[in-house]
């Protein structure tokens, strides 16, 4: 795994302590302000712009009880450009969500742009790292 | 809409295309050559690779009675990397999935590097393009 791989699970790191710690600041700075942010909750239809995807954060992270954490989070970083793969599993049961989240560089850090997670029809077999192609 | 954003529209395009035409030479074609690509389908497991992503297409490409097709799709372009939001319909019956589709340019194209779709509680008031910050 090189810097930027590592750099780039850094803030998906980041964004899940924001997420499981209810901290909306912490969440509010993780996504880009530079550029147009997207985020589909599970379920839900996509939210386009600062203003819905925070809203729905702020909104999401009052409620209690949502532990969310990334499991067995794959990094894929093309310039200054990335996606990570990860389960989201939450209360140590098996993670039945998986989510795509694509980050960009802004002034050297990596910021969230892009967030989609969906519901599995069962937890996965493994969680593990393997080749990529 | 610049040239990136409508390049990117037309390789989203071409995916749906290879999906609703049962076009498998096609959909091998769509999907980049040159870097790691992986794909979640609704309901299911990460899958990493141009083996066990290729081979979920070819299986799926074989059924008969998908022909899905996207609905107000946005793309999102940063020098070589992009990624677009759309709904999934099928057969003029509301929407009832939604995708990120992430690309890279490999040799001047457009080609799809990871497909997460995922089903939605319910079909989405409108389908319409907006304003994105």
């Amino acid at each position: 795994m090189n810097d930027d791989e590592l750099a780039v699970l850094n803030a998906n790191d980041t964004f899940y302590q924001a997420f499981a710690g209810h901290d909306y600041r912490r969440m509010d700075d993780i996504w880009a302000s530079e550029r147009p942010i997207s985020c589909i909750h599970p379920g839900w239809s996509p939210l386009l712009g600062r203003g819905p995807v925070m809203a729905s954060w702020h909104a999401i992270l009052r409620s209690e009880g949502l532990k969310v954490e990334p499991l067995g989070a794959r990094a894929f970083v093309s310039g200054d450009s990335a996606y990570v793969i990860c389960y989201e599993g939450a209360q140590a049961r098996p993670p039945m969500l998986v989510a795509t989240n694509v980050f960009a560089r802004e002034g050297g850090a990596w910021k969230m742009v892009h967030h989609q997670a969906g519901q599995m029809s069962q937890p996965p077999e493994t969680i593990a790292s393997g080749p990529t192609n």
